[in-house]
Protein backbone atom coordinates (compact mmCIF):
# COMPACT_ATOMS: atom_id res chain seq x y z
CA UNK A 1 0.00 0.00 0.00
CA UNK A 2 1.37 3.32 -0.75
CA UNK A 3 3.08 5.63 1.67
CA UNK A 4 2.14 7.48 4.07
CA UNK A 5 1.81 11.26 2.47
CA UNK A 6 4.16 13.96 3.50
CA UNK A 7 2.91 16.81 1.89
CA UNK A 8 6.00 19.00 2.70
CA UNK A 9 8.74 16.73 1.21
CA UNK A 10 10.47 17.32 -2.09
CA UNK A 11 6.69 19.13 -3.46
CA UNK A 12 6.92 20.97 -6.68
CA UNK A 13 5.51 24.92 -6.45
CA UNK A 14 1.73 23.98 -7.31
CA UNK A 15 0.54 20.77 -6.17
CA UNK A 16 -2.18 18.74 -8.55
CA UNK A 17 -4.24 16.51 -7.32
CA UNK A 18 -5.69 14.82 -10.03
CA UNK A 19 -9.70 13.58 -10.06
CA UNK A 20 -10.58 12.81 -13.72
CA UNK A 21 -10.97 8.68 -12.09
CA UNK A 22 -13.03 10.18 -9.77
CA UNK A 23 -14.87 12.82 -10.43
CA UNK A 24 -14.66 12.48 -13.72
CA UNK A 25 -15.77 8.87 -14.08
CA UNK A 26 -18.69 9.05 -11.87
CA UNK A 27 -20.56 11.39 -14.46
CA UNK A 28 -19.79 8.60 -17.47
CA UNK A 29 -22.28 6.12 -18.24
CA UNK A 30 -19.57 3.72 -19.33
CA UNK A 31 -18.37 1.46 -16.76
CA UNK A 32 -14.04 1.39 -16.57
CA UNK A 33 -13.04 -1.56 -15.94
CA UNK A 34 -10.63 -2.01 -13.05
CA UNK A 35 -7.36 -2.90 -14.84
CA UNK A 36 -8.29 -0.03 -16.72
CA UNK A 37 -8.20 2.22 -13.83
CA UNK A 38 -5.63 0.76 -12.14
CA UNK A 39 -3.69 1.02 -15.24
CA UNK A 40 -4.76 5.18 -15.85
CA UNK A 41 -3.74 5.54 -12.29
CA UNK A 42 -0.10 4.17 -13.28
CA UNK A 43 0.17 6.27 -16.34
CA UNK A 44 -0.84 9.61 -14.32
CA UNK A 45 1.83 8.63 -11.47
CA UNK A 46 4.30 8.19 -14.49
CA UNK A 47 3.14 11.15 -15.99
CA UNK A 48 4.41 13.06 -12.85
CA UNK A 49 0.81 13.34 -10.21
CA UNK A 50 2.14 12.95 -6.82
CA UNK A 51 -1.56 13.36 -5.32
CA UNK A 52 -4.53 11.11 -7.02
CA UNK A 53 -7.92 10.73 -5.73
CA UNK A 54 -8.39 6.39 -7.05
CA UNK A 55 -12.35 6.32 -6.14
CA UNK A 56 -15.13 6.88 -3.53
CA UNK A 57 -16.79 4.60 -1.23
CA UNK A 58 -20.39 5.22 -2.00
CA UNK A 59 -23.02 2.91 -2.35
CA UNK A 60 -22.74 0.98 -5.75
CA UNK A 61 -26.31 1.85 -6.62
CA UNK A 62 -25.94 4.96 -6.62
CA UNK A 63 -22.33 5.58 -8.09
CA UNK A 64 -22.36 2.13 -9.95
CA UNK A 65 -18.91 3.57 -11.72
CA UNK A 66 -17.22 3.24 -8.05
CA UNK A 67 -18.29 -0.10 -7.13
CA UNK A 68 -14.85 -1.74 -7.69
CA UNK A 69 -13.59 0.71 -5.21
CA UNK A 70 -12.06 -2.42 -2.50
CA UNK A 71 -10.35 -3.98 -5.81
CA UNK A 72 -9.08 -0.62 -7.21
CA UNK A 73 -7.73 0.09 -3.91
CA UNK A 74 -6.22 -3.61 -4.00
CA UNK A 75 -4.57 -2.86 -7.14
CA UNK A 76 -2.69 -0.13 -6.62
CA UNK A 77 1.46 -0.09 -6.63
CA UNK A 78 3.27 1.49 -3.85
CA UNK A 79 5.01 4.41 -5.64
CA UNK A 80 7.48 6.68 -3.54
CA UNK A 81 5.75 10.33 -2.68
CA UNK A 82 2.74 9.25 -4.56
CA UNK A 83 -0.54 9.57 -2.10
CA UNK A 84 -3.44 7.92 -2.92
CA UNK A 85 -6.71 9.10 -1.91
CA UNK A 86 -10.41 8.46 -1.69
CA UNK A 87 -13.73 10.66 -1.41
CA UNK A 88 -15.72 9.13 1.79
CA UNK A 89 -19.52 10.50 1.98
CA UNK A 90 -20.38 8.70 5.12
CA UNK A 91 -19.02 6.39 8.14
CA UNK A 92 -20.05 3.68 6.35
CA UNK A 93 -17.44 4.77 3.32
CA UNK A 94 -14.73 5.26 6.04
CA UNK A 95 -14.87 2.13 7.37
CA UNK A 96 -14.40 0.54 3.83
CA UNK A 97 -11.92 2.92 3.04
CA UNK A 98 -9.57 2.01 6.48
CA UNK A 99 -10.70 -1.83 5.57
CA UNK A 100 -9.34 -1.02 2.09
CA UNK A 101 -6.16 0.16 3.51
CA UNK A 102 -6.25 3.65 1.81
CA UNK A 103 -4.31 6.13 4.10
CA UNK A 104 -5.66 9.25 2.53
CA UNK A 105 -9.47 10.28 2.44
CA UNK A 106 -11.43 13.43 1.40
CA UNK A 107 -14.77 14.39 3.11
CA UNK A 108 -16.39 17.23 2.63
CA UNK A 109 -19.93 18.93 3.86
CA UNK A 110 -21.87 21.84 2.03
CA UNK A 111 -21.98 25.10 3.04
CA UNK A 112 -25.48 25.70 1.31
CA UNK A 113 -28.68 23.81 3.74
CA UNK A 114 -30.34 23.62 0.30
CA UNK A 115 -27.18 21.79 -1.76
CA UNK A 116 -27.03 19.53 1.31
CA UNK A 117 -30.82 18.54 1.51
CA UNK A 118 -30.73 18.00 -2.78
CA UNK A 119 -27.40 16.51 -3.07
CA UNK A 120 -27.22 13.67 0.53
CA UNK A 121 -30.90 14.47 1.95
CA UNK A 122 -29.87 15.46 5.29
CA UNK A 123 -29.79 19.01 6.60
CA UNK A 124 -27.20 21.21 6.91
CA UNK A 125 -27.01 20.60 10.86
CA UNK A 126 -27.38 16.76 10.00
CA UNK A 127 -24.45 16.90 7.42
CA UNK A 128 -22.43 18.41 10.15
CA UNK A 129 -23.22 15.73 12.86
CA UNK A 130 -22.61 12.96 10.59
CA UNK A 131 -19.34 14.61 9.29
CA UNK A 132 -17.96 14.86 12.91
CA UNK A 133 -18.27 10.93 13.08
CA UNK A 134 -16.76 10.82 9.91
CA UNK A 135 -13.86 12.69 10.87
CA UNK A 136 -13.36 11.09 14.15
CA UNK A 137 -13.69 7.62 12.54
CA UNK A 138 -11.45 8.39 10.25
CA UNK A 139 -8.93 9.55 12.51
CA UNK A 140 -9.28 6.72 14.85
CA UNK A 141 -8.50 5.03 12.08
CA UNK A 142 -5.38 6.32 11.55
CA UNK A 143 -6.05 7.76 8.22
CA UNK A 144 -4.86 11.74 6.95
CA UNK A 145 -7.99 13.82 6.49
CA UNK A 146 -8.87 16.46 3.83
CA UNK A 147 -12.15 18.48 5.35
CA UNK A 148 -13.82 19.79 2.46
CA UNK A 149 -16.66 22.80 2.06
CA UNK A 150 -19.12 22.54 -1.20
CA UNK A 151 -20.46 25.54 -2.88
CA UNK A 152 -17.98 27.37 -0.65
CA UNK A 153 -18.25 30.25 -3.25
CA UNK A 154 -22.13 30.14 -3.80
CA UNK A 155 -25.15 27.93 -4.44
CA UNK A 156 -27.08 27.67 -7.17
CA UNK A 157 -30.50 27.35 -4.72
CA UNK A 158 -29.35 30.09 -2.20
CA UNK A 159 -26.93 32.21 -4.14
CA UNK A 160 -23.87 33.93 -2.77
CA UNK A 161 -23.42 32.30 0.73
CA UNK A 162 -21.85 34.80 3.02
CA UNK A 163 -17.82 34.43 3.60
CA UNK A 164 -18.32 34.87 7.28
CA UNK A 165 -20.46 31.86 7.69
CA UNK A 166 -17.79 29.48 5.24
CA UNK A 167 -15.25 30.94 7.34
CA UNK A 168 -17.02 29.73 10.69
CA UNK A 169 -17.48 25.90 9.42
CA UNK A 170 -13.28 26.34 8.32
CA UNK A 171 -12.85 26.88 11.91
CA UNK A 172 -14.91 24.61 12.48
CA UNK A 173 -12.88 21.66 10.13
CA UNK A 174 -9.35 22.76 11.74
CA UNK A 175 -10.41 22.42 15.55
CA UNK A 176 -11.62 18.98 14.48
CA UNK A 177 -8.03 18.08 13.99
CA UNK A 178 -8.63 17.98 9.60
CA UNK A 179 -4.91 17.73 8.10
CA UNK A 180 -6.19 19.84 4.86
CA UNK A 181 -8.90 21.81 4.11
CA UNK A 182 -10.56 22.24 0.74
CA UNK A 183 -12.58 24.72 -0.69
CA UNK A 184 -15.20 23.62 -3.76
CA UNK A 185 -16.55 25.88 -5.97
CA UNK A 186 -19.31 22.83 -6.72
CA UNK A 187 -21.29 25.62 -8.42
CA UNK A 188 -18.94 27.65 -10.80
CA UNK A 189 -19.92 30.76 -9.03
CA UNK A 190 -16.38 31.54 -7.64
CA UNK A 191 -14.57 34.70 -9.81
CA UNK A 192 -11.28 35.70 -8.91
CA UNK A 193 -12.49 38.72 -6.09
CA UNK A 194 -14.16 36.10 -4.22
CA UNK A 195 -11.26 33.30 -4.59
CA UNK A 196 -9.23 35.77 -3.37
CA UNK A 197 -11.53 37.27 -0.49
CA UNK A 198 -11.90 33.63 0.84
CA UNK A 199 -8.93 31.38 0.05
CA UNK A 200 -6.51 34.68 1.33
CA UNK A 201 -8.82 34.33 5.10
CA UNK A 202 -8.88 30.43 5.16
CA UNK A 203 -4.90 30.12 4.54
CA UNK A 204 -4.19 32.48 7.44
CA UNK A 205 -6.76 30.70 9.51
CA UNK A 206 -5.03 26.72 8.50
CA UNK A 207 -1.53 27.82 9.21
CA UNK A 208 0.66 24.97 8.29
CA UNK A 209 -2.49 23.00 6.87
CA UNK A 210 -2.46 23.04 3.45
CA UNK A 211 -5.74 24.73 1.98
CA UNK A 212 -6.91 23.01 -1.80
CA UNK A 213 -8.95 24.45 -4.05
CA UNK A 214 -11.60 22.22 -6.27
CA UNK A 215 -12.81 24.94 -9.34
CA UNK A 216 -14.72 23.67 -12.07
CA UNK A 217 -14.29 25.57 -15.38
CA UNK A 218 -18.11 27.07 -15.64
CA UNK A 219 -18.22 29.84 -18.07
CA UNK A 220 -14.68 29.29 -18.77
CA UNK A 221 -13.10 30.90 -15.39
CA UNK A 222 -11.14 28.10 -14.24
CA UNK A 223 -7.53 28.81 -14.87
CA UNK A 224 -8.44 32.61 -13.94
CA UNK A 225 -9.98 31.35 -10.91
CA UNK A 226 -6.96 29.18 -10.19
CA UNK A 227 -4.39 32.12 -10.99
CA UNK A 228 -6.18 34.56 -8.55
CA UNK A 229 -5.76 31.52 -5.93
CA UNK A 230 -2.08 31.05 -6.84
CA UNK A 231 -2.01 34.72 -6.39
CA UNK A 232 -2.60 35.06 -2.75
CA UNK A 233 -0.47 31.99 -2.29
CA UNK A 234 -2.42 28.98 -2.98
CA UNK A 235 -0.39 25.44 -3.94
CA UNK A 236 -3.01 22.50 -3.70
CA UNK A 237 -5.58 22.28 -7.00
CA UNK A 238 -7.64 19.26 -7.78
CA UNK A 239 -7.75 18.76 -11.50
CA UNK A 240 -8.96 16.22 -14.00
CA UNK A 241 -7.15 14.87 -16.93
CA UNK A 242 -9.26 15.86 -19.91
CA UNK A 243 -11.20 18.14 -17.94
CA UNK A 244 -13.42 15.13 -16.79
CA UNK A 245 -15.99 15.70 -13.62
CA UNK A 246 -18.38 18.06 -12.54
CA UNK A 247 -20.98 17.65 -9.91
CA UNK A 248 -23.87 15.67 -11.62
CA UNK A 249 -26.88 17.28 -9.24
CA UNK A 250 -25.65 20.56 -10.18
CA UNK A 251 -26.93 22.23 -13.20
CA UNK A 252 -24.59 24.11 -15.76
CA UNK A 253 -21.69 22.88 -13.76
CA UNK A 254 -18.89 22.01 -15.50
CA UNK A 255 -16.40 19.56 -15.30
CA UNK A 256 -13.07 20.28 -13.11
CA UNK A 257 -9.84 22.53 -14.64
CA UNK A 258 -8.27 19.75 -16.89
CA UNK A 259 -4.98 19.02 -15.74
CA UNK A 260 -3.20 19.72 -18.99
CA UNK A 261 -4.27 23.38 -18.69
CA UNK A 262 -3.01 23.97 -15.08
CA UNK A 263 -0.21 22.58 -15.96
CA UNK A 264 0.27 24.40 -18.87
CA UNK A 265 -0.22 27.15 -17.33
CA UNK A 266 1.86 26.97 -14.21
CA UNK A 267 4.60 25.82 -16.40
CA UNK A 268 4.76 29.24 -18.93
CA UNK A 269 4.59 31.04 -15.71
CA UNK A 270 7.81 29.51 -14.80
CA UNK A 271 6.56 27.60 -12.04
CA UNK A 272 7.21 23.64 -11.19
CA UNK A 273 3.67 21.14 -11.03
CA UNK A 274 6.60 18.18 -11.74
CA UNK A 275 3.71 17.32 -14.45
CA UNK A 276 4.30 16.18 -18.34
CA UNK A 277 2.18 17.85 -20.04
CA UNK A 278 2.36 15.75 -23.00
CA UNK A 279 2.07 12.47 -21.18
CA UNK A 280 -1.17 13.89 -19.70
CA UNK A 281 -2.62 15.00 -23.13
CA UNK A 282 -1.93 11.47 -24.26
CA UNK A 283 -3.68 9.51 -21.59
CA UNK A 284 -6.61 12.38 -21.68
CA UNK A 285 -6.36 11.19 -25.25
CA UNK A 286 -6.36 7.69 -24.86
CA UNK B 1 -23.47 56.45 -40.73
CA UNK B 2 -22.15 55.96 -37.67
CA UNK B 3 -20.51 58.91 -35.14
CA UNK B 4 -16.98 58.71 -34.67
CA UNK B 5 -16.00 57.43 -31.68
CA UNK B 6 -15.45 59.02 -28.35
CA UNK B 7 -13.37 56.68 -26.20
CA UNK B 8 -13.06 58.27 -23.15
CA UNK B 9 -17.05 58.97 -22.52
CA UNK B 10 -18.88 57.51 -20.73
CA UNK B 11 -17.07 54.00 -21.48
CA UNK B 12 -17.90 51.12 -18.61
CA UNK B 13 -15.03 49.85 -16.66
CA UNK B 14 -13.79 47.39 -19.10
CA UNK B 15 -14.77 47.34 -22.96
CA UNK B 16 -15.49 44.41 -24.55
CA UNK B 17 -14.93 44.80 -28.68
CA UNK B 18 -17.30 42.47 -30.53
CA UNK B 19 -15.71 40.21 -32.75
CA UNK B 20 -17.44 36.91 -33.84
CA UNK B 21 -18.77 38.56 -36.82
CA UNK B 22 -15.77 38.98 -38.31
CA UNK B 23 -12.95 36.97 -36.42
CA UNK B 24 -15.78 34.29 -35.97
CA UNK B 25 -17.54 34.16 -39.34
CA UNK B 26 -14.28 33.81 -41.48
CA UNK B 27 -13.49 30.57 -40.17
CA UNK B 28 -17.38 29.21 -40.97
CA UNK B 29 -17.76 27.67 -44.50
CA UNK B 30 -21.57 28.48 -44.55
CA UNK B 31 -22.26 31.93 -46.06
CA UNK B 32 -23.95 34.04 -43.79
CA UNK B 33 -26.20 36.48 -45.37
CA UNK B 34 -25.93 40.35 -45.14
CA UNK B 35 -29.50 41.10 -43.83
CA UNK B 36 -28.63 37.89 -40.84
CA UNK B 37 -25.18 39.74 -40.07
CA UNK B 38 -26.91 43.47 -39.78
CA UNK B 39 -29.86 41.91 -37.53
CA UNK B 40 -27.11 40.23 -35.46
CA UNK B 41 -25.35 43.73 -35.32
CA UNK B 42 -28.37 45.33 -34.28
CA UNK B 43 -29.05 42.71 -31.44
CA UNK B 44 -25.25 43.26 -30.29
CA UNK B 45 -25.87 46.87 -29.79
CA UNK B 46 -29.17 45.96 -28.34
CA UNK B 47 -26.97 43.62 -25.78
CA UNK B 48 -24.99 46.88 -24.56
CA UNK B 49 -22.12 46.12 -27.05
CA UNK B 50 -20.58 49.12 -28.04
CA UNK B 51 -17.61 48.73 -30.15
CA UNK B 52 -18.49 45.99 -32.79
CA UNK B 53 -16.47 45.07 -35.88
CA UNK B 54 -18.52 44.18 -38.71
CA UNK B 55 -16.50 43.00 -41.44
CA UNK B 56 -13.01 42.84 -43.02
CA UNK B 57 -12.07 44.43 -46.20
CA UNK B 58 -9.68 41.36 -47.62
CA UNK B 59 -10.22 39.84 -51.02
CA UNK B 60 -13.25 38.22 -51.64
CA UNK B 61 -11.76 35.29 -53.23
CA UNK B 62 -9.42 34.46 -50.18
CA UNK B 63 -12.13 35.44 -47.59
CA UNK B 64 -15.68 34.90 -48.83
CA UNK B 65 -17.80 35.15 -45.74
CA UNK B 66 -16.69 39.21 -45.99
CA UNK B 67 -17.43 39.41 -50.03
CA UNK B 68 -20.48 41.54 -48.41
CA UNK B 69 -18.37 43.70 -46.67
CA UNK B 70 -19.77 47.15 -48.68
CA UNK B 71 -23.29 46.21 -47.87
CA UNK B 72 -22.97 45.78 -44.28
CA UNK B 73 -21.20 48.96 -43.94
CA UNK B 74 -24.45 50.83 -45.59
CA UNK B 75 -26.55 48.79 -43.53
CA UNK B 76 -25.38 50.01 -40.49
CA UNK B 77 -27.64 51.77 -38.37
CA UNK B 78 -26.09 55.18 -36.13
CA UNK B 79 -26.43 53.69 -32.74
CA UNK B 80 -25.80 56.38 -30.53
CA UNK B 81 -21.99 55.66 -28.38
CA UNK B 82 -21.46 52.92 -31.11
CA UNK B 83 -18.21 52.34 -32.86
CA UNK B 84 -18.27 50.20 -35.83
CA UNK B 85 -14.99 49.09 -36.70
CA UNK B 86 -13.62 47.34 -39.52
CA UNK B 87 -10.08 44.99 -40.39
CA UNK B 88 -8.26 46.05 -43.50
CA UNK B 89 -5.17 44.42 -44.39
CA UNK B 90 -3.91 46.65 -47.07
CA UNK B 91 -4.52 49.90 -48.83
CA UNK B 92 -6.96 48.78 -50.84
CA UNK B 93 -8.84 47.63 -48.11
CA UNK B 94 -8.08 51.12 -46.04
CA UNK B 95 -9.70 52.40 -49.28
CA UNK B 96 -12.86 50.64 -49.35
CA UNK B 97 -13.32 50.98 -45.69
CA UNK B 98 -12.77 55.26 -46.40
CA UNK B 99 -15.20 54.47 -49.74
CA UNK B 100 -17.61 52.45 -47.63
CA UNK B 101 -18.11 55.88 -44.58
CA UNK B 102 -17.02 53.06 -41.85
CA UNK B 103 -15.04 55.66 -39.18
CA UNK B 104 -12.90 52.91 -37.60
CA UNK B 105 -10.07 50.51 -38.41
CA UNK B 106 -8.33 48.17 -37.20
CA UNK B 107 -4.74 47.08 -39.37
CA UNK B 108 -2.02 45.07 -37.83
CA UNK B 109 0.92 43.44 -38.52
CA UNK B 110 2.79 40.17 -37.22
CA UNK B 111 5.97 40.78 -34.59
CA UNK B 112 7.03 37.85 -35.88
CA UNK B 113 8.86 37.24 -39.38
CA UNK B 114 8.20 33.39 -40.51
CA UNK B 115 4.11 34.48 -39.24
CA UNK B 116 4.20 37.18 -41.34
CA UNK B 117 5.49 35.35 -44.74
CA UNK B 118 3.05 32.42 -44.12
CA UNK B 119 -0.01 34.72 -43.45
CA UNK B 120 0.71 37.29 -45.54
CA UNK B 121 3.23 36.28 -48.03
CA UNK B 122 5.20 39.12 -47.11
CA UNK B 123 8.45 39.91 -44.69
CA UNK B 124 8.01 41.24 -41.51
CA UNK B 125 10.33 44.43 -43.69
CA UNK B 126 7.60 44.79 -46.52
CA UNK B 127 4.88 44.15 -43.79
CA UNK B 128 5.89 47.49 -41.77
CA UNK B 129 6.44 49.31 -44.91
CA UNK B 130 2.59 48.49 -46.15
CA UNK B 131 1.80 49.06 -42.96
CA UNK B 132 2.91 52.49 -42.49
CA UNK B 133 0.96 53.15 -46.08
CA UNK B 134 -2.15 51.80 -44.89
CA UNK B 135 -1.94 53.75 -41.68
CA UNK B 136 -1.19 57.29 -43.58
CA UNK B 137 -3.95 56.75 -46.34
CA UNK B 138 -6.24 55.67 -43.14
CA UNK B 139 -5.27 59.06 -41.17
CA UNK B 140 -5.59 61.29 -44.42
CA UNK B 141 -9.22 59.79 -44.85
CA UNK B 142 -10.01 60.85 -41.66
CA UNK B 143 -10.47 57.17 -40.06
CA UNK B 144 -10.14 56.36 -36.75
CA UNK B 145 -6.82 53.58 -36.71
CA UNK B 146 -6.48 51.03 -34.17
CA UNK B 147 -2.80 49.61 -34.79
CA UNK B 148 -2.31 45.73 -33.85
CA UNK B 149 0.46 43.48 -33.28
CA UNK B 150 -0.26 39.89 -34.12
CA UNK B 151 1.95 36.86 -32.26
CA UNK B 152 2.87 39.52 -29.33
CA UNK B 153 3.51 37.01 -26.79
CA UNK B 154 4.81 34.47 -29.06
CA UNK B 155 4.69 32.57 -32.42
CA UNK B 156 4.62 28.78 -32.90
CA UNK B 157 7.23 29.02 -35.30
CA UNK B 158 9.91 31.34 -34.02
CA UNK B 159 8.93 30.70 -30.10
CA UNK B 160 8.68 33.57 -27.45
CA UNK B 161 9.49 37.05 -29.18
CA UNK B 162 11.91 39.34 -26.55
CA UNK B 163 9.43 42.24 -25.33
CA UNK B 164 12.00 44.47 -26.55
CA UNK B 165 11.44 43.27 -29.81
CA UNK B 166 7.57 43.93 -29.14
CA UNK B 167 8.18 47.17 -27.60
CA UNK B 168 10.05 48.79 -30.76
CA UNK B 169 7.29 47.95 -32.82
CA UNK B 170 4.68 49.72 -29.98
CA UNK B 171 7.16 52.58 -30.22
CA UNK B 172 7.10 52.68 -33.90
CA UNK B 173 3.05 52.23 -34.22
CA UNK B 174 2.84 55.26 -31.83
CA UNK B 175 4.85 57.41 -33.66
CA UNK B 176 2.98 56.53 -36.58
CA UNK B 177 0.14 58.14 -34.98
CA UNK B 178 -2.28 55.24 -34.53
CA UNK B 179 -5.07 56.40 -32.11
CA UNK B 180 -5.30 52.69 -30.66
CA UNK B 181 -3.18 49.76 -30.33
CA UNK B 182 -3.89 45.75 -29.62
CA UNK B 183 -1.84 43.47 -28.64
CA UNK B 184 -2.87 40.03 -30.40
CA UNK B 185 -1.97 36.76 -28.76
CA UNK B 186 -2.66 34.81 -32.36
CA UNK B 187 -1.36 31.68 -31.30
CA UNK B 188 -2.70 31.47 -27.21
CA UNK B 189 0.96 31.41 -25.80
CA UNK B 190 0.60 34.41 -23.78
CA UNK B 191 0.23 33.85 -20.26
CA UNK B 192 -0.62 35.48 -16.75
CA UNK B 193 2.97 36.28 -16.67
CA UNK B 194 3.80 37.98 -19.80
CA UNK B 195 0.47 39.65 -20.52
CA UNK B 196 1.52 41.71 -17.01
CA UNK B 197 4.89 41.98 -18.00
CA UNK B 198 4.41 42.82 -21.98
CA UNK B 199 0.95 45.16 -21.40
CA UNK B 200 2.48 46.90 -18.49
CA UNK B 201 4.88 47.76 -20.65
CA UNK B 202 2.89 48.97 -23.46
CA UNK B 203 0.21 50.75 -21.63
CA UNK B 204 3.14 53.29 -20.27
CA UNK B 205 4.43 53.80 -23.66
CA UNK B 206 0.63 54.45 -25.28
CA UNK B 207 -0.65 57.03 -22.32
CA UNK B 208 -3.59 57.98 -22.95
CA UNK B 209 -4.13 56.69 -25.74
CA UNK B 210 -6.06 52.33 -25.31
CA UNK B 211 -4.45 49.72 -25.40
CA UNK B 212 -6.64 46.27 -26.54
CA UNK B 213 -6.11 42.95 -25.89
CA UNK B 214 -6.84 40.40 -28.36
CA UNK B 215 -6.61 37.31 -26.58
CA UNK B 216 -7.89 33.65 -27.71
CA UNK B 217 -8.95 31.02 -25.08
CA UNK B 218 -6.39 28.58 -25.95
CA UNK B 219 -5.68 25.76 -23.62
CA UNK B 220 -8.44 27.86 -21.09
CA UNK B 221 -6.46 30.66 -20.57
CA UNK B 222 -8.56 33.11 -21.78
CA UNK B 223 -10.39 34.51 -18.67
CA UNK B 224 -6.78 34.19 -17.06
CA UNK B 225 -5.14 36.16 -19.09
CA UNK B 226 -7.72 39.08 -19.45
CA UNK B 227 -7.50 38.98 -15.87
CA UNK B 228 -3.57 39.47 -15.30
CA UNK B 229 -4.20 42.19 -18.05
CA UNK B 230 -7.46 43.63 -16.18
CA UNK B 231 -5.08 44.03 -12.75
CA UNK B 232 -2.22 45.74 -14.71
CA UNK B 233 -5.07 48.30 -15.70
CA UNK B 234 -6.32 46.94 -19.05
CA UNK B 235 -9.55 48.20 -20.07
CA UNK B 236 -10.28 47.42 -23.47
CA UNK B 237 -10.50 43.27 -24.96
CA UNK B 238 -11.92 41.93 -27.79
CA UNK B 239 -14.28 39.04 -27.52
CA UNK B 240 -16.30 36.96 -29.86
CA UNK B 241 -20.16 36.15 -28.75
CA UNK B 242 -19.98 31.79 -27.85
CA UNK B 243 -16.29 32.03 -28.30
CA UNK B 244 -16.54 32.59 -32.17
CA UNK B 245 -13.23 32.55 -33.41
CA UNK B 246 -9.39 32.25 -34.17
CA UNK B 247 -7.16 32.42 -36.58
CA UNK B 248 -7.59 29.74 -39.42
CA UNK B 249 -3.87 29.38 -40.70
CA UNK B 250 -2.43 29.08 -37.02
CA UNK B 251 -2.49 25.31 -35.36
CA UNK B 252 -4.18 24.70 -32.36
CA UNK B 253 -5.26 28.20 -32.58
CA UNK B 254 -8.56 28.69 -30.20
CA UNK B 255 -11.18 30.88 -30.24
CA UNK B 256 -11.99 34.32 -29.47
CA UNK B 257 -12.83 35.05 -25.29
CA UNK B 258 -16.62 34.36 -25.24
CA UNK B 259 -18.17 37.87 -24.83
CA UNK B 260 -20.52 36.59 -22.56
CA UNK B 261 -18.15 34.53 -20.12
CA UNK B 262 -15.94 37.72 -20.03
CA UNK B 263 -18.62 39.93 -19.40
CA UNK B 264 -19.91 37.61 -16.37
CA UNK B 265 -16.68 37.11 -14.76
CA UNK B 266 -16.08 41.31 -15.13
CA UNK B 267 -19.43 41.84 -13.63
CA UNK B 268 -18.95 39.12 -10.92
CA UNK B 269 -16.16 41.26 -10.03
CA UNK B 270 -17.88 44.19 -9.68
CA UNK B 271 -16.90 45.92 -12.72
CA UNK B 272 -19.11 46.82 -14.91
CA UNK B 273 -19.03 46.21 -18.93
CA UNK B 274 -22.63 47.56 -19.91
CA UNK B 275 -23.37 44.41 -21.67
CA UNK B 276 -26.59 42.13 -20.85
CA UNK B 277 -25.13 38.65 -20.41
CA UNK B 278 -28.43 37.14 -21.44
CA UNK B 279 -28.92 39.09 -24.63
CA UNK B 280 -25.61 38.12 -25.73
CA UNK B 281 -26.12 34.16 -25.00
CA UNK B 282 -29.59 34.25 -26.53
CA UNK B 283 -27.66 35.78 -30.17
CA UNK B 284 -25.11 32.96 -29.16
CA UNK B 285 -28.07 30.24 -29.03
CA UNK B 286 -29.74 32.07 -32.29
Amino acid sequence: MPDQPDLEQSLPDIVLEEQGLRDGLQSEDKLVPTEVKLSTIDALVDAGLRRIQVCSFVHPRLVPQMADAEDVCRGLKPRPGVTYTALVLNEKGVQRAIDAGIQHVSASISVSDTHSRKNTRMSLQEAQKRYVSMVQLAKAGGLTVRGGLQCAFGCRYEGTISHQRVLELVDRHLSLGVDELALADSTGMAHPGSIQDLVGAAMERAGDRPVALHLHDTEGKGLANALAAMQVGARFFDTGFGGLGGCPYIKGASGNIPTEDLATMVGQMGKTTGVDIHAVVRITDS
